[in-house]
């Protein structure tokens, strides 16, 4: 006797509409049910549906978007989810099954008596999970489509009700019509899913993170899992604690004081340091989860997810020692890590997009993306550079904002030749750039509208001679328009005014519909960063002086400035670190480390000044240094937002399957949530 | 100019033994030091070696294992750490070179001011990395070694020293000889991982989880990443805690009382089912890590790592509706989990062991393994079995027993067939198995050992007759050793008196010598486990009634029991649970879930007696049943055991990088460790 004829005989497979019309049933041993917990069963309905759902039931032979034409004639078996039933007359109707290969088109003959239990599955509440059987026909000609099992259709003899689908859902996920506000999306989650626009996105990311470690592996890269219950850092200012019963129940730790914490990592930075350290790994990678509690932060998650990786004796290239300076050179070390990232990335995007990318990707120093961008991710699909004026301003003017230490920059949309910004150079609002003046030329201001932008005190005092020699250096003319900024110089952070102008004018083109971005993707290395920055109110930590690291203290310099940095110049000095951009988008960031013990302690201690406790937490890892320690460097790429890239979704919670809200609540688990005090009791703690 | 030729000249490679011998370092520019931080570098020494270490060095051309004979003739550039030097004699000296790939054996002629600066090379420390230049040669004959890179050695003509080892390192990795204490390896792991032990096992660790990828991918498995930001469960009894700062900083939300939290998942049974249920995903898996804040188990990690996945519309095999019992039989369903498995593990162990194992794995039931072993999870590498005398005794005596629901177990060591055993049988200490009894039969006792054994009562009472008889089933002669116990019956928990009794033996003949288990490994599957187990203090939680799941409660009852399991039979109950055992080892176990929401409904608040508050943390998971939730169950292998039992360790810490201690702490990272209280301030809480 097979499982089928034992089981699902056509007896048993009588479909009777549930009561009140909410379930979907089938008649069931009930006198048994009755006889021994009446009341229970009766008043909930437990064992509606029970017997088809939860005894055995035929196999499935194909997945629902694996059939094509040349299964036609052959019997199969799909398992999937019900969706809304197309009737063409009384006799025969359409359903389309679908699971997350696909969907298959079902065609139900039904006539009366003879057809089985198939006049049931009318009744069955759409999105219920069913097991049908039939026959594989090729379509008629003119229903053919051509994508995936639009060459077929299966005709339907028999089917089972796996489990039905409760007919007051909160929304319905095959409805592509309308898509319900994100709360209830968020909070139904596990519905929300099964729209093929999100499950498509958890393929691909699976997708990916297979190539990369394909590729990694391929290179003789390690994966090695580092812990997630670490300890507190002195750059812990957004870090999870994790308050341990250890030590508690049993052995208290002698002179312990208070409840005990490990912390979660902001990234495995000094693990994979200390593993590349300790020389048991040549190249570690890890596609690790870290954490950060900071909320408020635009399209930001307290987990995410990067690719990590660190490799030991990175070396260096031709252009680290070139005498002169030109554009598109990598002059810092790490060369091994930007080969692996360069073949990487043309790895994903050749599997994923099916497109071959240059190579190899144009670098840049970060004084450059800042002078012709104004960023240090500068979005290089649209030409629209910014220039520095300073070379063609009347010598007087450029001595006495040179001696400010300033310059000033200016961004020039010309008719002639960026047509598609013409209309967002108009219309982009600039009240909240306060440094940012904006001229549009004319007859009347051409020969003063430097002198009268606004923003002209003394030191730029020009007349109409002077106006007319830069007129013509800048080549701009009437219907220009120009936004002119005053700037340090060398320039500072992440961007200047106009390279946040050049930004919201593009964005305001595209909205427009007057500028498209180029499908080609644009990578870009960005290197030559400095290596410390004056510490303000967002970097206060490790940086009790003037200085905290651009990026972390264990970033390495250039070694053509290490003098420099011994001799005191601290801000002359450029880190060997590089930052990779996508589209103006930074996809990750790493650097060659600081090998050298006695270098590290020196930047710690007369550099950015650590206190003796900061310093003790990074024993460790000098100590570490000290045993030996091999040059190495490495990188991190945030999965997240490539994935989010790679998917074209606005946002990175697209492309996770359970993400937190911006506000870093979860709807559907319900999390964060307080806790019982008896339970905050066990660690030592209690609600302030 | 190349970069060889502008950093690595002649004379800047001069060694010159630094300070008080501690340092090895090269000239450099000390003028400058001197002049802009005398003090701070002459009282530290901060520029020894920096020259060398941090400007650029050629590119190695290989790693330390990979040169073969292939190579003779060729110049190569080699980095690594240093070994202790092998004098031959005043002008000839041997050095291993060793990075995480192997080892080369360097050869250095001396020969005065014409080799350069290859004299200093003996001055520098052991473990310090250094890059070598020379020439492949193949090795005299009689100096070759069979294995890595034996054929050749490298004859040095170039050095470069790139960090120097400190001489009063803790302990050399490198000495084999000697291995320090445990304590001093934890905090100095970067140490300790340099031991090729280590770092092989971290290498096996990388690709056993690269062939579990690729065959999970292969059968169209996604990997998915589920939050590590979890809501605390009522099963979180030894959950970790993590307060966060959500809300406290900008919004707090409405009604707030307290600080507010989340929780690490002891594993991500949750969010993996509810991704099955949500149909986006029909195929799940991944190498998710776990916690569990519990201390003083044997060998267990706070965090540790699961080889995860979950399957939809798992399905029935032909054994599942036999109407007669036959051992072997996996009478549940599931079937695709199974095969999934056996697949896996039969990959893992062709790639790592180059072992073909047997196909399919054995299966066995609960009550069978309970019965034959006296263990739900038997190693069945020695045969062993114990015999439940149940139809062997004397049929008043079996009533008697019967009735108090108990059988009488025995354990039967024959001289003739367990040679092996025989000493171990005889030495073993039984001491805390009070229910156990020892007889070792002699012409005096036996026609009384049962009677005499000192477990006898007025129920057990047996005349020579009997005895006779019973030695004559049981096929016991003197010479034999007998332990015998009562138990209940059926059987419960997860081992029997008897059944630890065969485990010690087999333990101690190993110890002895007189027994050494198979090569060849034994999997074993376990199915029809007992749905439910009578709650004891060790579950407190999920169990207000008499019962408890004995896995987790949602495991679905066999289709056979389910009748009963509504009838309220609930010890009969089996559920489609499965271990999979290796060698008496469980490395993993899963199960079909129920999908149908009301039968979960019933089984959380009829029979495990659900709080509403603890109904309502299960709100989530039920709904998404009522959404049309496909069947569906899935496994969980513990990766770190499995890990250490491939790379023979007697610890899971061997094949972890970077572990806690038994007691839960990290004495390399120092944590868990005590946190200042403004930072707990932040989180709302504070000590108590």
């Amino acid at each position: 006797m097979t499982v089928e004829d034992a089981l699902c005989d056509g007896a048993q497979r009588r479909a009777c509409p549930g009561e009140g019309g909410q379930c979907i049933g089938f008649e069931v041993e009930r006198d048994i049910v009755k006889e021994l917990n009446g009341k229970l069963f009766e008043r909930h309905g437990y064992w509606t549906g029970i017997k088809k759902a939860v005894t055995p039931f035929p196999k499935r032979t194909h997945t629902c978007g694996e059939l094509t034409a040349a299964s036609a004639g052959s019997r199969v078996t799909l398992a999937g989810w019900l969706l809304p039933e197309r009737k063409v007359s009384k006799s025969l109707s359409f359903f389309p099954i679908k699971d997350s290969s696909g969907t298959t088109q079902l065609v139900v003959h039904r006539n009366g008596d003879e057809d089985g239990n198939l006049t049931a599955l009318s009744a069955v509440p759409v999105e219920s999970t069913v097991l049908i059987e039939g026959k594989v026909r090729v379509r008629p000609e003119k229903s053919r489509r051509n994508e995936g099992t639009g060459d077929i259709e299966v005709q339907v003899d028999n089917f089972t009700l796996l489990n039905p689908a409760d007919q007051n859902m909160p929304f319905l996920p095959s409805d592509n019509r309308t898509l319900v506000n994100e709360d209830l999306r968020a909070r139904y989650r596990y519905l929300d899913l099964r729209r093929s626009a999100l499950s498509d996105n958890l393929r691909k990311r699976s997708q990916v993170a297979r190539v990369i470690r394909n590729v990694l592996h391929d290179q003789n890269f390690l994966e090695v899992e580092t812990p997630l219950l670490l300890k507190s850092t002195p750059e812990g200012a957004r870090e999870f604690l994790v308050p341990t019963r250890v030590g508690r129940s049993t052995t208290p730790t002698p002179g312990q004081e208070g409840p005990l914490f490990y912390a979660l990592p902001q990234s495995p930075q000094q693990p994979k340091q200390l593993l590349i350290c300790s020389g048991a790994v040549d190249r570690y990678f890890q596609i690790a989860k870290c954490f950060r509690d900071e909320d408020g932060r635009k399209d930001r998650q307290p987990e995410f997810t990067q690719i990590d990786l660190e490799m030991a004796f990175v070396s260096w290239g031709q252009d680290t020692v070139a005498s002169t300076f030109q554009s598109d050179q990598w002059r810092i070390g790490g060369h091994e890590v930007r080969d692996t990232m360069e073949t990487l990335i043309q790895k994903i995007w050749q599997e994923v997009e099916g497109v071959c990318l240059p190579s190899p990707f144009k670098v840049m120093t970060y004084n450059e993306a800042m002078t012709r961008y104004g960023s240090d991710k500068p979005d290089t699909r649209y030409a629209l550079e910014i220039v520095d004026l300073a070379t063609l301003l009347p010598s007087q003017v450029r001595h006495s904002l040179g001696n400010l230490g300033e310059t000033l920059d200016a961004l020039v949309v010309r008719p002639s030749q960026s047509a598609a910004f013409l209309r967002a150079a108009q219309e982009c609002d600039i009240a909240d750039e306060p440094t940012v003046r904006r001229v549009t030329l004319t007859d009347a201001n051409i020969q003063t509208w430097v002198s009268n932008s606004g923003m002209a005190d003394a030191r730029i005092s020009m007349d109409a001679n002077d106006h007319a020699a830069l007129n013509e250096a800048l080549g701009v003319s009437c219907g220009c328009t120009i936004w002119l900024s005053r700037r340090s110089s060398p320039p500072e952070g992440g961007s200047t005014a106009l390279g946040r102008v050049r930004t919201r004018v593009a964005e305001l083109a595209q909205t427009l519909g007057d500028y498209t971005p180029s499908e080609a993707p644009h990578f870009l290395w960005i290197t030559e960063f400095p290596l410390f920055t004056r510490a303000d109110s967002d970097k206060e930590f490790l940086a009790r002086g003037r200085w905290s690291s651009s990026h972390h203290p264990f970033t390495a310099p250039m070694w053509q400035d290490i003098e420099a940095m011994y001799a005191g110049q601290v801000e002359d000095v450029r880190g060997q670190h590089y930052d990779l951009v996508l589209n103006g988008v930074e996809i990750g960031g790493g650097s060659v480390r600081v090998h050298d013990a006695a270098m590290q302690e020196y930047i710690f201690s007369q550099i950015l000044q650590l206190s003796d406790s900061e310093m003790s937490s990074f024993g460790h890892l000098l100590h570490a240094l000290k045993c030996g320690a091999p040059p190495h460097g490495g990188i991190a790429l945030g999965f997240d937002r490539l994935m989010s890239i790679l998917c074209k979704t606005q946002s990175i919670r697209d492309v996770i399957a359970f993400p937190k809200t911006s506000a870093g609540t979860d709807p559907l688990f319900k999390s964060p949530a307080a806790i019982n005090k008896d339970v905050l009791h066990q660690y030592g703690i209690e609600p302030r």
